[in-house]
């Protein structure tokens, strides 16, 4: 059976790890990168992983000036703070073709901006949303550490419909290139599931540039990541995506085993990076807020990280 | 008209500056230091000010494990983290006495433990509590620097008992010393008026590592600071000593005048000092529980201060 043909924008920790992957299982790769094009045309992508470290080369690269080959996936793997541009940009290149969009990631409701920016030039892309659960990060041109985990989940934008069978063949290439992956039935359930997560240890591990294992071990710092979890699941029952309550003890457990590791947000302050505050934490209040569901200490944290951000790549 | 005579327990910001204009203004002033003992015997008190730069020489100072000379009046003007220490070192000297014990604190409810204790061996000690509204900092040895504001609050932690009269003394005897100074009718609402400003303004300088002009230009940040203040609002209505919502924007306006100055609790946390955790967070904390007010975002930031706190202090 032919392999599918894909587009990875974005080759960072997520773009980078999962894009090697499916290179190595035989899929048509297409790279798209923003600063790294040149580098990774002349050295190809080195990708260090527990699973084993890999060295791509002869890669397909192209810049975001380039023409973009049509392709039977595009994975949109890029930060979510670059979304205003990169919409703009997949709903010109795109238009009147067909395939399938995966945004693979962080936050909250960010599939709707590809789906609104594509629904007219682009009728037949069927945009899926994915999120991915992995330690990995760019540490420099073409250079991609693998920590630990790798899992995906993938769910359709609009449940029921056609996209329904553009997730499962995503989940059959992505489980052929050997990544764990699972089709969810309820995307936005499982984007609350990631913010369980995702809210009190990304915003945490900067304001109190602190570990996840520092932050479990304390007893207050813990019982603040627990409280800022039970908003996150209140707002998920608020909505109508219930998470139950007993997944805070699963993400306290697998945080508990994570091997130490700085989230993404973290890493992104440190190189004064714009911080991905509007798709991981005010988009969900805004989705909170519409359903009548009070997040008082999820708002504090957004607010004291605005601050921050703000500051920080104000050089200050 | 004879002064009466003071002792001032705590040779601090407050505590030296407080002593200093009494002291200057006639009054029979008794120092008490813990470590700066031989320094001020030797070469007394310099207290820079706006008001003027005075030098005390000639002090009557004396160490906790010295006898304490039996005055009218005793100001406690140590940190509330050193209170378990002082309320046993206190009950101790006076034991059998007369005065007026004037609590000079940050927090909520900080008189109680003082006047428990004495109760039994020293019923005739009356105690007060007083707030000072200043901006001042021991910034060495015998050195105290007198920024801004300086004015002083003090009540009954009796109310309408004998502690009234010696309210109206200890007011006559500081603004005899141009003190500006004025009795509260409600002690407690005095503590939730100025737990308005400490709740936000003392954690956030020290989670945010930042100014009060910076988070009140800030738009979140500021967001942030009134939400923290209406929650303290809040919590002073459910315990029946309301202080009005116009009182946020009176801070807000005192805060924008105010000389860039930098909270006690960030001082205390650069020097990795022990934070005032209790008094200003945890204490109100209890009374709001009690009556039935959630405070999220006071609490929130409770445990970050609790987490940083604990850090700083095992060097980290």
């Amino acid at each position: 059976m032919e392999r599918r043909s894909w587009t990875v924008v974005g080759v960072g920790g997520v773009g980078g790890y999962y894009g090697s992957r499916l290179a190595l299982a035989g899929f048509d790769v297409h790279w798209v990168a923003r600063n790294d094009v040149e580098h990774l045309r002349r050295h190809g992508l080195v990708v260090t992983s527990p699973k084993g470290d890999v060295h791509l080369t002869g890669l397909a690269v192209s810049g975001p000036d380039d023409p973009l080959p049509d392709t039977d996936v595009v994975v949109v793997a890029t930060k979510t703070t670059a979304n205003p541009e990169v919409v703009a940009w997949l709903a010109d290149r795109l238009a009147g073709r067909a395939c399938t969009l995966v945004v693979l990631q962080n936050g909250f409701d960010v599939e709707r901006p590809f789906a609104e920016a594509l629904a007219g030039p682009a009728p037949d892309v069927e945009v899926v949303g994915g999120m991915s659960f992995i330690c990995s990060a760019r540490t420099g041109p073409g250079v991609i550490a693998h920590v630990d985990y790798e899992r995906v989940t993938v769910g359709a934008f609009v449940p029921g419909g056609v996209g329904e069978a553009a997730v499962a063949a995503v989940v059959d290439d992505l489980v052929a290139a050997d990544v764990p992956t699972e089709a969810l039935t309820d995307l936005v359930e499982g984007r609350w599931r990631k913010l369980v997560w995702n809210i009190p240890f990304n915003g945490l591990s900067v304001v109190l540039n602190a570990t996840t294992a520092e932050m479990v071990t304390d007893p207050e710092a813990r019982a603040l990541v627990r409280s800022l979890m039970l908003e996150v699941i209140a707002a998920s029952v608020g909505t109508g995506h219930a998470v139950e309550e007993a997944f805070i003890d699963t993400m306290f457990h697998s945080t508990e085993r994570m091997v130490p590791y700085a989230p993404s947000m973290k890493l992104d302050y440190e190189a004064r990076r714009e911080l991905e505050l509007d798709a991981i934490y005010a988009a969900p209040l805004r989705a909170a807020s519409a359903a009548g569901v009070d997040m008082a200490r999820t708002t504090a944290l957004y607010e004291q990280l605005a601050f921050l951000d703000r500051r920080n790549r104000a050089g200050g």
